[in-house]
């Protein structure tokens, strides 16, 4: 890629006669791994660092925390969803603000984002990985510089988190999320992990939470910026409406968009697109 | 993929209580070999079939010629470009007509679309790649359900190849276009191929072509329905605003769209989502 | 304007150096009557004739039914949808195909687009309207080159009327729509005629049209193509979401589209780039 | 609109059966006129007050100035450019911050930017009009907070009083503009203000500004955020083509979006849902 670039450089800088700076430093992503305690092993993530980052060597930046679907893993929103080319465009046109980004591992060994029998994911989540995170990274650790997005069950696990920790987020951005399932509904014929993600997905029910908040539940939930995006020809579809009813009816404000599509890769880069001005909207208001 | 797609069917079908036909037939992509006798060696080339063509054995589609860029081969659009999903979701939203894609490859062993030295490209283009497809596949072979398109150097060279040969193409959707260099102009500390490309890219020069074009080509060149899009932060913006000039001075009605971005797969991506639609016009008017 | 378009073009023409052709031929609006025998009174209606239509003499057109919302009437579209702007620019650049474009008025003297005690208007619409357009004008009076589309009350009648008169539209683009109301609901303290206009909506609730309709039913409903477009913050949307269900339980295909807005003229303005090329499509397949 | 919008209300909450806030407070337009000394007149101009104004009394708003084109006056963008339903759409959606929108007019009596004979108009808006704004409204009164657009004769006034007042504002948005004439170019058969007006956007020629700029000027350019937009049947697009090689030439960042269409509403009006979040990033970083 590098030689690529340079050999069009100069075929440009030839013909086109004046040159703006044509490589200008620009954010990287990076594959990482932390012990963790709680799950008793090594976990992987990636990370996003903005063009600004390895300079400006006292600035700390807002953090998006954005997480895969089922099945897939933490190098899924770098190598299908081309996150860093996105926000790269994004940044370099001001439409998003440079931030750092973080993709865990919730597919490796187990799946699920949820504390499963033998797999306290959501511990590791708040107890390890954020502040891993927080002490690694030059990142302004405080609620309004913190925001959750992710696809499908990623996207269930983005609004489930922010409703149990809605002190901990100031936007989410929930894609074709996976936002609930009936008693007996979820993964058929599953194994015991399947089993767990059923149960604790049954647990987490996205809607049902909403639907029985409390007045103080529902204040700490209009403290959050929500945004739900699903497609027209998504299976998921119906109870991200039943998501967003459940919301109007608790006047939560939040967003949402149908747009054409179903639940695969060309709609969630498409989605990326609208998430990251969107977080980025949360972390300077 | 497979698995997965399965399983997510399983959960969806079991918790949203109704069912599109959530896996109708869809479009594929193949990659393929032919002999070439003119290049005297064995060529790849990718292929989309649309989502009818495997059971509409009598239908016959258009035939869009997508090229890749310099350094590139045939295995980009389908990798980078994610052409299959793109046609799939536009196909289905009726945005495109079914049509057959067809990505050559003028990037292994040598790289150009024009005759060199030693490795007549585009008379293999015409003589034979164009006449295996027809014969392969179930294409309708006129003019109007031909059209072409390509970025940076595959840019340039769907332009050329339909100034040359004007009764083969009904539009064409240049991207990031490689349209001309100057004398002295192109790569820099080029070995003997890239000389080569070099001089004949400066030979197949299409702002002079479009410049120098009598009145009987300049009436062949209205029969094409043209668009050049380009990325306000391409280093080969300059010459795409020059072009379009030119076909502006010679009244050569053309569409002309500079967006936010550089010479990089986002913007080629999103390209194609205009693309595929505006040569579906084409085949259809 | 023209006074001041013409200026502009001098001094585009002379600092420019060169032109294109400013002012080609363009579609047209224009306000018309018709005596209506069943409603016993002079009837107004909007009419957009495309670019073509006063010169192609023998040519003939498909026709879009473009329908006002409450207390609107036939000169909405024409003056705050900029109807003949929007389609002018959209055929300029091949993305709608040229049509003829018919605005009714359901809101002089009585409101509503059914059949109601004293204003049949159902029967004026198909029994009188439709066939002095198809006299009038060169049309091509069948079901494929006829579209129907409107905004909240007349995004339901677009729907109703397509609902029971399946053999007559090949499109239908509902914004906003205005589907159904439960016993008791719809305008409160209304006089007769907002009387009148609830029992007719209760009467030809669209979504229980869907809901109840038997498998002949269906498959002139999957005739049709279907597009719900409603804004997320329209106090229609959930009508509209509750439609889009029963369409899918049904298995009708249809598109549904939730965007950013409310029940105003920006997103019916913004809806109408959609609908022309949606109908568009319907016309030429 | 008042009754109309209650009624819907009714129904809306009747059937919907649940409700979100249905009207807020929202961002109001309203005409009003100045005295001005320099012009020896009475001027009007229209203004535009966000949701928050006139409940929030002790806050401060940036100000965007918004200019209109010849012949023009300061009702076109509310009455066609409809800028009251865009910025409250905008501001609604957190794309655009809250700001005030001051729309001058520069097209009764005379018509044009700058200081002519007699006419002293760049005078008036730099000496009169924005202190009066300041002045009578709850601004922010520093270059961050101020912004200007405009569109054909005011897209070229925007450039131009930013490249001699690079003091006064962080963002310029020009549309479609007029940035230069040749001599003996601009309004043909024109009469003592045509003539007048030639000369002065002769004498303030925006591209030939850019080339001749010398490094402090350039310095001060950068530090403005700049965007050109301007249709691709525009006849104003060389020129704006050749301002914006002229500022990468000079290395001074800026974007340029060439659209689809000419010099229209619908043009200047879309241009307005990518300006207003333009400038607003300029008054947030």
């Amino acid at each position: 890629m590098k030689r690529i670039f340079t050999l069009f450089l100069l075929i440009g800088s030839t013909f086109v006669g004046y040159s703006q700076n044509y490589n200008p430093p620009q954010g990287v992503s990076e594959f990482k791994t932390m012990s963790s305690k709680i799950l008793n092993t090594e976990r992987s993530y990636s990370i996003y660092l903005p063009k600004s980052y390895s300079t400006d060597t006292e600035r700390k930046y807002p953090v998006l925390y954005l997480l895969h679907g089922l099945y897939g893993s933490n190098t899924d929103w770098v190598e299908r969803g081309h996150v860093k080319d996105v926000a790269n465009r994004l940044i370099n046109a001001e439409e998003a603000v440079e931030m750092i980004i973080v993709m865990p591992d919730a597919g490796t060994d187990w799946y699920g984002y949820f504390n499963m029998n033998g797999w306290a994911y959501e511990d590791y989540f708040f107890k390890e990985l954020i502040p891993h995170i927080e002490k690694t990274y030059r990142t302004i650790p405080d609620k309004k510089h913190r925001a959750i997005a992710g696809l499908s069950m990623g996207g269930g696990g983005s609004v489930v988190y922010a409703q149990k920790h809605p002190d901990m987020f100031s936007s989410v951005y929930a894609m074709s999320a996976w936002l609930g399932i009936e008693p007996g509904g979820g993964i058929q014929d599953a194994d015991e992990k399947g089993k767990e993600l059923n149960r604790t997905v049954l647990e987490n029910h996205a809607v049902e939470f909403v639907s029985n908040a409390d007045a103080e539940t529902q204040k700490e939930l209009k403290d959050i910026r929500w945004f739900i995006d699903c497609g027209d020809d998504d299976f998921l579809l119906s109870i991200n409406l039943d998501y967003y009813r459940a919301m109007q009816k608790a006047e939560i404000p939040s967003e949402l968009r149908v747009r054409d599509g179903g639940h695969d890769w060309e709609y969630w880069h498409s989605a990326l697109y609208r998430a990251l001005p969107f977080v980025s909207t949360g972390f300077l208001r």
